[in-house]
């Protein structure tokens, strides 16, 4: 497979690909070790602006996926990248958010936290939202704060339920500042040009792996990015069919690539290695 | 003018009608007073939820302006009618909003807060949102609650700012549901019948007098009423130029209401009289 033959490196969504609610999903483990072994490089890329890189290494270990926090990027961790490409040190922001995003743009004191004239209004999911942290968001943006969303999620699944996402906090402070946030996660396409910069990594060697044609494909396209699905996430091949952005290639799971994607490399090396033979 | 012959109901809007901020516009109280010697019936309407008929009656005294608690109709008690058609007496309801909410919806026992399967979610502005009220809504709503919005103000003026209304609420949890409210208040039409109701006041014999184009106008039209704006608030002339929604009428303020509306009556009188004279 044509496809699979040109990647070198490799953006790879952890949610319905490796795991899905607590569970790892089949043959996460053996995939990432394979990887490491072909020395393709990869990095797990996530919309979600809650958690640190560490508490996300803890977590794959938990599934047996031995990662190191150089190799998670966060739509926090994207938002410090974006950020700090446009602003100096000591720039003051307004933030809401969770631990992953006040520890990507405040832990190390680039930027500062200040809610009278920030230049920035840095907005992720905040389970502890209040109108007042509404309010202010609003009254600052009005006052000529530029408007940052961490990720476009409207929604994610919760144990009780589908519970409101990023996006919802999102959509209210739009609705009362008449302004449109800019946004770094996927499908846009701050996150994964902050991962392809992390790696080195030219876009025509490179693909995002991921289960969601609304965000992973729809955003690696947009980055003229390879596009690999795996159906084990949240579009099955109802929604393929019925989609306008189509993947290059479509895997049940990851077993599948895994498979195709060793046979494509073997086939690739022999011909490599009988025309080497015939040279010597 | 033969617009304002024909009223014998009028349903006044307050806020930039009535005062601005804190402060009595000119002739406010007395235009009251004229429309009581006129006999002409009046209800003061408002799109707000987060006060009772109570409160209203308090803050129209310290303005000069005399008034009862009957006479107040906020899109609180426009639910409650709306609500009340729709369901009988015990029907459980999620609430979200102010203390005008509460006591309309739960203040005489007809409806009965529930946070696990109610038939309702009513949204209205809550200045003590939290996340994890967006979220009971969301997973309620989900679950097949109707979703009902007081208001869709996205925005209101505070001493601040301009501060996030119950429409940005409501687009928080339309975002996270992917369900639009039923919405009571103007320019939707529940809130407007619910004060013909009220007054037992026939569409054609009555008139809507406010100062936006794009709730107070267009509301009013929608139910065919005589609309009638004054430029003492949000909309002046500029925005009147502009508007694909134009009013029957338009004053500068009330003073000038006022007058054309005397010289009206006095006008279809006077023949009406003397006519009478000559049959005698």
């Amino acid at each position: 497979m044509e496809t699979l033959a040109r990647i070198r490196f490799l953006l790879i969504d952890m949610d319905g690909v490796l795991y899905r609610g607590g569970t790892a999903l089949p043959g996460a483990p053996e995939f990432i070790q394979w990887l490491r072994r072909q020395r393709i490089r990869y990095l797990f890329v996530t919309n979600n602006s809650t958690r640190t890189p560490e508490q996300y290494v803890e977590r794959l270990a938990q599934l047996g996926i031995s990662a190191e926090a150089g190799q998670i990027l966060t739509s926090s961790l994207a938002t410090r990248a974006f950020l700090q490409n446009r602003a100096p040190r000591g720039t003051p922001i307004y933030l809401i958010g969770q631990e992953g995003l006040e520890a990507a743009l405040l832990g190390d004191g680039y930027f500062v936290h200040d809610d009278r004239s920030p230049r920035f209004v840095v907005v992720g999911l905040d389970t502890r939202l209040t109108y007042e942290k509404l309010r202010r968001a609003t009254l600052l943006i009005r006052a000529g704060a530029t408007f940052i969303g961490t990720n476009p999620d409207r929604t994610f699944p919760s144990p009780e339920g589908i519970t409101p996402g990023c996006g919802a906090i999102l959509a209210a402070i739009e609705a009362a500042t008449e302004v449109a946030p800019v946004i770094i996660g996927k499908p846009e396409r701050w996150l994964f040009e902050a991962a392809l910069q992390r790696l080195g990594a030219p876009p025509e060697q490179s693909a995002v792996l991921g289960d969601r044609l609304d965000t992973d494909i729809a955003g690696g396209k947009r980055l003229g990015l390879t596009t690999l699905l795996v159906l084990t996430g949240v579009h099955g091949p109802e929604h393929l069919r019925a989609a306008s952005v189509q993947p290059d290639a479509v895997f049940a799971d990851l077993p599948a690539l895994l498979e195709n994607w060793e046979r494509t490399l073997s086939e690739t090396r022999r011909p490599q290695l009988s025309q080497k033979g015939t040279h010597e």
